[in-house]
């Protein structure tokens, strides 16, 4: 087996692309923020650029594939980004456009590797299955918490994909069918109570309706500054908002989740993604809702944990998509 | 292939044991009642003589194996009952009993027939993927509407179990975590909202709030007789107050199954067990919820129907449970 794979995670905000070994270390990395504007042409052309980079750091001919994973409903069959909100608007033929550029390009390293595509939660399932809990395991379900809450599923030791390559969208369970508007459309998804703007905003709400917290001194004073980054830092320090606030969405979480408990029976539920940094202050009050609210038997099974490879998770779990067995190629 | 297997399926008011042919024909069925006072022993002895009597009505030699399913949260891999609310309130080690029961009586047609076992939802939901959609469809959700409400998966064109085989609890997906207490000792479930008590419960309170309705000269004044057979004629003869909970079971059905849409994108949703005799009354509804509240695509590509086998899906699938490929036999 050849020793390395070339991972891109692309994100709404910036792009890595790393050299990674078949045991998912990163032997080199770039990242580079994401050009939106630039239009598409322009970002795939950037991406293949980095890609020659960091394959010229490994040995010749020692890099099995090209693995990526972008945000966005993905046709994964034909690695088309159907409907992103947060990136392009219409539908984008990845895949084609991405080795015309290797062949326009010409670089001899890069010519006929083989590409993996899929959306960055079912890739971030797949690092974690690959890296973060013991090989015997065969289901888990990761959940990734940024401005968006998005889930991929392992099913059997693949990751599944169901009809049509749309399954895992975990942020738009109806947490409320009564609850707020979401930018899918519908009300009261998860996402509204569990995305990183969600808890902001319901922070901020407090604040100004009088609620005494250490935050605005965190922010001196620019509230439009606070993060989760902010309301952890608070929470560390004793704030009773900001651990009211994290014990709340650890449960909002722990709610949706027990749901999936009682239906997909999981080993494992893998926290990934920048809220999840919050670490123990979501994770207990989430194991202790599934604990409450999910059947006895399938919440003693499954074992809730952070991975631990942070903000490389996708990019491992790109570069790992060359070890899936039976994964489609382009 | 053998032509024929057996098919039992245990509930709380009545066993039913067929003999099935391979393409899930009944050819001979026997039906009687589950007398729980009399404990498991006798019950298991008398399906294994029923069992006789139905392999007795086909050739010589042309039985490839005995399925079962039981409701109840089972331990599959050993076959063992492990929380039946509704039934037996211990662990029963019900294919061992089987097994013995079956070499006592010494029918050299049934020894050494392999015994399959699953939990009554799965066993429905085999069966409804092996008659109910086209053979191309690898994934469904089947959902079992009585007095409880199950659910089963297949993936990959085999039935999911999870961890330890407690997948599956679509009824015990929380609709309102604010709503009523259910048996399970958490609240909101979807039981709660969908399970036959719980609509002709919600109706008679709307009828003692005043609500005027035939359903009372349907029972001839004794509201206590009304099932939701009652809802259903009151219903198809025009009634509001019927109508209106018929839509209102299938929005509550809906907006938990959009959820299952956006986590496993299935190819189809069937619909089983009694209450789903109410056909269009609660498909039209819960359809509609689904395309309201579940993701454009996930929710194009799911098709809802209900099962044609009525009240022999579950002892044709427990006989079918032979024709899973990787099957455990006992």
């Amino acid at each position: 087996m050849k020793k390395y794979s070339v991972g891109i995670d692309i994100g709404g905000t910036n792009i890595a692309v790393a050299l990674v070994t078949a045991d998912g270390k990163i032997k080199s990395k770039i990242k580079f923020p994401t050009k939106i504007n630039r239009g598409e042409e322009i970002i795939i052309d950037e991406i293949v650029w980095k890609v020659s980079r960091v394959v010229r750091s490994g040995p010749v001919k020692s890099v099995a594939g090209i693995g990526r994973g972008a945000a966005g409903f993905i046709y994964y069959e034909e690695g088309t980004i159907k409907f992103s909100p947060n990136m392009f608007h219409r539908e984008v033929p990845f895949v084609s456009m991405m080795n015309e550029k290797i062949r326009s390009r010409g670089d001899k390293r890069l010519l006929g590797l083989p590409l993996y595509f899929d959306n960055d939660a079912n890739v971030a399932a797949w690092g974690a299955y690959q890296m973060d809990v013991p090989k015997t395991v065969e289901n888990l379900i990761c959940v990734t918490l940024g401005t968006g809450v998005g889930g991929g599923i392992i099913i059997d030791g693949k990751i599944y994909h169901g009809a049509d390559g749309y399954a895992g969208e975990i942020g738009h369970i109806i947490l409320n069918p009564d609850g707020p508007k979401c930018n899918c459309g519908n009300y009261g998804c998860m996402e509204k109570y569990v995305g990183a703007g969600s808890i902001v905003e319901r922070t901020l709400r407090e604040i100004k309706r009088g609620r005494r917290s250490m935050i605005e001194k965190l922010v001196n004073g620019r509230l439009e500054d606070m993060t989760t980054k902010t309301l952890y830092d608070a929470a560390k320090r004793g704030d009773e908002l900001a651990n009211e606030m994290w014990k709340n969405t650890g449960r909002c979480l722990g709610i949706s989740l027990a749901g999936i408990v009682n239906l997909l029976n999981p080993e494992f539920i893998v926290l990934a993604g920048g809220v999840a940094k919050a670490g123990d202050l979501i994770l207990s009050p989430m194991r202790r809702t599934i604990k409450e609210h999910a059947n006895t038997y399938a919440a003693k099974a499954v074992r809730c944990i952070i991975s631990k490879l942070g903000d490389n998770l996708g990019v491992v779990g790109a570069a790992l998509l060359v070890r899936q067995k039976d994964a489609k190629s382009f």
